[in-house]
């Protein structure tokens, strides 16, 4: 193996406006629709991989704590996936922390599995294309392929390995809007959205959802690269609750909303109509994110931490595409 | 026209276990998919209808006070449909109370129009088949044609105004379950059904609701009358979740869910799993019908009244078809 050994990586979670949810290909992840997403400024996760010339001997130390179960077997399935298709041999040992809570609150997957591929591959002594690390790191989580690059990402369907991957098509700094994240509740949900993805075409409605999302996507670009929030909150919301759709009619359903989320819908639809540039966005979870205008909010955030059943609330602006922060040999 | 010019007629509302969501013909109000009901017993509306030779003179009396607002259109806009068909003259006095409250509580639409119908066409001194009675109820309200025949019924969608009515399939002792009713709230739901079922057509999910729905109903038939509560229960909760899907991702969406709505949804799913014979159904409002064996009643109802946001609890059992109380000359 070429030198260096280990690289540092830090990756952004992202939010998506348009879903992804349900894959054409199980196998390769190959998604069912195209999807848009926000990555988030502030929050992180950093991963250092370590490549050694020894055999089984893999190790994860995760949030500082060495971990052999349920996160250690899907980070070495993906990374026995990167040993196969970059013909990298030896160990690895990996440490990975987020800056935010695991669990219900933010997503960490995006984020963990966009900063694994980029130190694994750069500690291999590797230089990929955005595109390639893009498309790795959807071996690893399909929404992680969107943490790779910077600012407002598309991932593409793609028909084959190589071309299902993200790419910027706005800078972070092309329009002031931020996540505001109403958190509520802290439990670990009970299911993964791994395994959801594979409950989607159990639902009558999923493929209603897959055919009009080309236009949604259409209509959410549009509206991000106009700067008109209007448009952008009818088609985020409306793209949201499709997907929460699909998830309630699957067999069995899913129901990922708690009595809190529907009251801050509610609210949020309620603000909009009074004049403030907000809209909600809902992933495989409880939580409430409000995209809203910079200028709003403050306002927005105010408001949600007086509600009751809410027991936090971050506020996220656009980041940038993931990054190296220390190569070593 | 002929004698008795009176008559007094009472019908049961109904709860639907496969929906009526969305008309085929709003003109004649063909629904978009057949539907499966059974009729609330002890619940009713009592309408009395008077026919008498003076012109423009036509009254409505509701729970005891002079109408002529919203609901007086309704009633007459019905009325002239049957004056046209019938070639009933004259003008008419409609005296109707519901022995439950109006509102978000149970619908009463159902009831007041099968109730209506049977009462104006017997005060003209006709003699109408159930199935043409259950016809002329559905041009007033869709699941008003399902409040005309007896206990458990499925409304035929019909390509015509003559085919499309309802009958049973079963009388009210074929299966000993009941409806117990979580009220939610008491306001007034603020988008009345009618308006509702013309936004169907605006989802993207509701032509694959209704693509399904044949089958959903064959499932549930069979179920009734094979008397299997764990498949019932399965279709049932599907059926609803199918069409608060395609109302939440209308345009503009409708959520008729409140907190506690989702609350009892998420309990009742435990009870069942727990062993308990209960699954839920929504109509467009808050509330929640919990459809349980009758043995299980009384647990249900005390767990319910137990819960925070639950106002009030009924319990109705399958009732009869739409009856004559008296006919005067």
């Amino acid at each position: 193996m070429s030198e260096p050994h280990s690289a540092t990586a830090r990756a952004h979670p992202n939010i998506a406006f348009i879903k992804y949810w349900g894959n054409a290909n199980d196998n390769l992840r190959l998604p069912a629709n195209a999807s848009l997403s926000m990555n988030l400024e502030g929050l992180y996760t950093q991963t250092t991989v370590s490549w050694f010339d020894r055999p089984d001997a893999d190790s994860l130390i995760l949030n500082g704590q060495p971990d052999t179960g349920a996160a250690f077997r899907r980070v070495f399935n993906f990374l026995n996936l990167l040993r196969e298709r970059l013909n990298i041999t030896g160990s690895a040992r990996v440490e990975s922390f987020n800056n935010f809570p695991m669990g219900a609150g933010i997503a960490s997957s995006a984020s963990s599995f966009a900063a694994l591929t980029l130190a694994a591959v750069s500690a291999a002594g590797l230089q990929l294309s955005e595109r390639a690390l893009s498309a790795l790191a959807r071996l690893g989580s399909g929404s992680a392929s969107r943490s790779i690059p910077a600012g407002f990402v598309e991932w593409f369907t793609g028909q084959t390995h190589e071309e299902s991957f993200a790419e910027s098509f706005a800078p972070p700094g092309h329009w002031d809007i931020v996540d505001v994240i109403a958190v509520v509740s802290s439990e670990h949900k009970s299911v993964i959205s791994q395994e959801g993805h594979h409950s989607a075409n159990t639902s009558d409605l999923q493929a209603a959802r897959v055919a009009g999302a080309p236009e949604r996507l259409a209509i959410c670009k549009s509206a991000i690269l106009s700067r008109d929030f209007e448009q952008f909150a009818e088609v985020v919301e409306r793209d949201s609750n499709l997907m929460h759709a699909v998830m309630m009619t699957s067999r069995p359903p899913l129901f990922y909303w708690l009595p809190p989320t529907l009251m801050v819908m509610e609210q949020v639809r309620r603000w909009r109509a009074d004049g403030l540039k907000v809209c909600y966005t809902l992933d495989a979870g409880p939580n409430i994110h409000c995209i809203c205008a910079k200028d709003d909010a403050d306002q927005v955030r105010q408001a949600l931490s007086a509600l009751s059943g809410i027991s936090e609330v971050r506020v996220a602006g656009a980041g940038g595409a993931a990054v190296l922060v220390d190569v070593n040999d």
